[in-house]
């Protein structure tokens, strides 16, 4: 071993010891005759000291040699410092050098190694590997691996079993892209990564493991957006012999004991509930930020029949109130008007009404709503003196979505957003089914395998988009940390299912013949969920973006900057996988 | 919650208690007036029992209704048994059956749920999803649950980290074949699956992780043996600041801490350690099976000059005593002689001596070598009256070979490799490389990142095949646990390397210039070592076969037969790939 202790742990007990550390020089302060150098590792940094005269010329000539980032083991004796630094947990202690010993030479990084550093997005990715030296990456990705370890003693706890299953499994070509891996020995034939292991988990519960979860990569082929990775991972867990009930209470206590275990927060009630129904109507989300009020307020009562066309065409008229805001200057409204009309957001204007301090209004729209008809607004809305409404209206989803975004930007502005508060909401009762109009057809909501509820069965056959589903997410503080939901077990309900999806039945058979199959020999009741452990724990870290949670990330065309993959194969690899690559051709 | 209770948990305590089981119908025993259910879950079996007339009509025509394999919930009043059974957790109790509810039936097993099932491998593997109920299948996922979750906290323990490293990589064509992605985002360009982790977890030592580990899927395109997996998994960890005796000592740690708190078995002796060179001289092999002696004996000294050709001409004559084996037969020796002529060993022949009872010898080169020569050869080989020697000869490298294989092969007839008996042993100083006949050329014995021993790097110019490597294996019962090495943390070293294994620069620049360019930013001195885990899982549990200890493993050709994959895809998803695939012409 290099080092008889690491840079975090000297202190005033060990004073009088001689001790050996290894690390990177952080810090070099050089007063001529006397030089001090930081000393850090992943646990701490210690303050190395030498002073002409004292020590030997050798060791004063070896640490002046040093530049950041050298790897260096020093041998010294622990002392007192002239002045504790009580920002340090070492700050007690300074290491006197007796003996240095450069390990390692370092050219000047790229960007500076500090919490705060100069390097930008893409040098950064380039260089993940110096990146990762940074306190503040250092600490999400222990984070991570403390949500991830308390993860598994809770589940291991409650009689959860870790399996792994296949990562070269079969290409399911509906719902989100498959990646793909050539077989050379069944040359023609591809495996593909799995989106999930959904199809295994529950063959497990039909194998009666009962309880099952796993920390698992899944792998989706989507074009990319700001906060997705090619490659995720998962903590999926499913269970037999439950209700919707039992799967809530039991990961709900998995979130608890996480946040307690990994960031000191008590939990102590229970985790609040809503409809997927409310959740849209109310905030136009079905993963609501509830650390802020601001609900959504329908106005088609009071709002429609005053001859605005822009209103009495609209499906929905609807408001928030931004408590306070009345003072809001015609420059901050303009740019609240420019963001929803962003194409991204894709409203056509906005409508305000500001509640003045005096019992007036002042509206967009006075020209067709006066005073009384806007106290009206204001009466629906809870708004008082001193409020601001804002109104959109439309085709009632796209107006919720609208607005939707338009509150979670108010509360950003207003810093209703706290990054020290965590709100956790249960969304129940998906819909089953969505009716895509693109295809023509519905689409699972969740997925193929999420069971009606059973008292809406009959409304398969009549008006499927009506069928509600035994299907849950979680949410915090406007992200899905995960979702679910009770699985179908029966094999004709299945196959009605895949029917209702547009698959034929050869092709339901190819694809899932294996899980119909296996539903006939005594498959229990069960349900499951997964949280995206990426998003879970940038979450708990207080962030809204997974990528620094992700030791090496891809970036937006799902490359690995700093290995510079994808990247070409020779033609011999091609030959044995039996594929050519096709050079597109201009359309 | 379809329970109140597991199957597995009720015992006299809970007699006169209401209770509800869910689980599988394992056995049925209707005796006309009284009915006997044995109810399965993973936790244990239950007696469930109901008697015409005390119990309703009900619930007695429901229980008779029931068949093997039947999913059911049974609600009923725990009693104490008539006759305990002690070999049964629940043995105590039995549920008398007040309510039963049938969850789901079941088809006819296509084979026997039992612990000795008449299910051949191949239909067991179509329906694994029902092997996967049997109690031997489901203890060995149970053990190696634990292996991997005791890992977790004994690294955690001693401050490992566990870091996720990405899925999605960089084919490097060196070495063994990857399997490789096709990227629809970056036409023309491929992803790899990791082989290992093993640049990423050097970079992360560069980043001042200090100590990594991972349970981690590995890809491997090679030609399946029977032993093999195309994906199967490590548990892949390295450490910054060692040498080669702490990486030891801490994963030493970890085996002992395994099999105390997975198999109750306490190694209270450091482990022993050979160097490879001794190994393949006394044993032939680099993971030596040390459970029984059994040692390779040199006889070119007594057996060469005897006008017997083919001792004359060998390299090698060596031989192994097989203690107390003198009455083997000649049918027992004619097959052993056809053991080591089989194709896969390829002797020539096998010479045999009888030390008999009587002190005369008796041998199957009587015309060469008389009583006193064989004499000779008793002594050299420590054999006494009653002992059987055995002598191969030829080429030093294949008849070691060829000897290990005779060797394990009479351990096993003789008993000598008992299932319950676990002998670990360090094989150290590994070459660094080895020279391939095929190519021409050196091979890395590890891989291209294993360090030479100090002492040896004057070699690496004059004689390269004779450099030692800081690189070690732990070995266990004649199978490799796993093993790793020192890194390389020198650019040019490292640089040096590749060009000895016949990199231009250009190659390894494009494929590994990532990890060269790392180390001109301080890299600490490393090292490291990776376990198979599905190997170490299966050694633990006494078996020789891996694949019982994988949920859903894949046969000798790669496919999966339950799911049945790999599988042609779409011309659509071929065309989003840019590929095509080749139908290999007949030649």
């Amino acid at each position: 071993m290099y080092r008889s202790h690491t840079c975090g742990e000297l202190s005033e007990k060990h004073i009088g010891q001689t001790v050996t550390l290894g690390g990177w020089v952080q810090t070099i302060r050089d007063k001529g005759n006397i030089i001090w150098v930081d000393l850090r590792d992943r646990y701490g940094v210690t303050q190395v000291v030498a002073e002409n005269g004292k020590m030997s010329d050798d060791v004063i000539s070896k640490l002046k040699s040093l530049g950041r980032e050298y790897v260096v083991q020093i041998t010294g004796k622990v002392i007192a410092r002239h002045s504790v630094n009580p920002n340090m947990k070492t700050g007690a202690i300074e290491l006197e050098a007796i003996e240095v010993n450069l390990l390692n030479a370092s050219i000047t990084p790229p960007f500076t190694i500090e919490d705060e550093t100069d390097g930008g997005e893409e040098l950064r990715m380039k260089y993940r590997y110096l990146d990762l030296r940074r306190n503040p990456v250092q600490d999400k990705l222990k984070l991570r691996n403390k949500v991830a370890l308390e993860t598994r003693k809770y589940l291991d706890s409650i009689d959860f079993m870790d399996v792994e299953t296949p990562y070269l499994i079969k290409s399911t070509p509906e719902g989100a892209r498959d990646f793909v891996v050539p077989s050379r020995m069944n040359p023609g034939q591809f495996y593909a990564l799995p989106q999930s292991p959904q199809t295994f988990k529950q063959l497990l519960m039909v194998s009666g493991f009962d309880r099952y979860y796993q920390i698992v990569k899944c792998f989706r082929d989507e074009d990319l957006r700001a906060d997705r990775q090619p490659e995720f991972t998962q903590i999926d867990c499913e269970m037999a012999f439950v209700e919707q009930e039992d799967v809530l209470k039991t990961f709900e206590g998995l979130i608890k004991h996480l946040f307690k275990t990994c960031r000191g927060i008590d939990f102590t009630e229970d985790f609040p509930r809503m409809t997927f129904a409310e959740a849209i109507q109310k905030y136009g989300s079905d993963k609501p930020d509830i650390r802020f009020g601001m609900e959504f307020v329908e106005l088609n009562d009071v709002a429609k029949g005053k001859n605005f066309a822009i209103f009495d065409d609209a499906e929905l008229v609807v408001a928030i109130n931004a408590k306070g805001c009345s003072e809001f200057t015609r420059k901050q409204l303009d740019e609240l008007t420019d963001f929803v009309k962003r194409p991204q957001i894709g409203a056509k204007g906005l409508v305000y009404c500001k509640c003045n301090t005096d019992g007036t209004f002042k509206s967009s729209v006075d020209k067709f709503f006066d005073n009384e008809a806007l106290a009206q607004w204001a009466k629906s809305c809870h708004a008082v003196a001193g409020d601001l409404i804002f109104v959109l209206s439309g085709n009632a989803h796209k107006v919720r979505s609208q607005m939707n975004e338009l509150r979670l930007h108010l509360g950003n502005i207003l810093g209703l957003r706290k990054g020290d508060e965590f709100k956790p909401l249960w969304v129940l009762d998906f819909p089953l089914l969505e009716f895509d109009e693109a295809s023509g057809r519905y689409h699972a909501m969740h997925h193929p395998f999420t069971s009606p509820k059973p008292e809406d069965i009959h409304l398969l056959a009549t008006d499927p988009g009506k069928v509600r589903a035994n299907a849950y997410d979680l949410a915090m503080n406007g992200v899905e940390l995960g979702g679910g939901s009770i699985r179908i077990h029966d094999k004709a309900l299945q196959a009605r299912m895949f029917e209702l999806l547009g698959f034929t039945k050869e092709d339901a058979d190819a694809q899932f013949g294996f899980l119909m199959n296996a539903f006939e020999f005594g498959a229990p009741p069960h349900g499951g969920l997964a949280f995206g452990l990426d998003r879970l724990v940038a979450t708990m870290g207080g962030s809204d973006s997974i990528r620094d949670y992700i030791a090496f990330p891809k970036n937006n065309s799902g490359r690995d900057m700093m290995i510079d993959s994808p990247s070409v194969l020779n033609k011999d690899q091609l030959d044995e996988l039996a594929i050519q690559t096709v050079i597109a051709t201009p359309q």
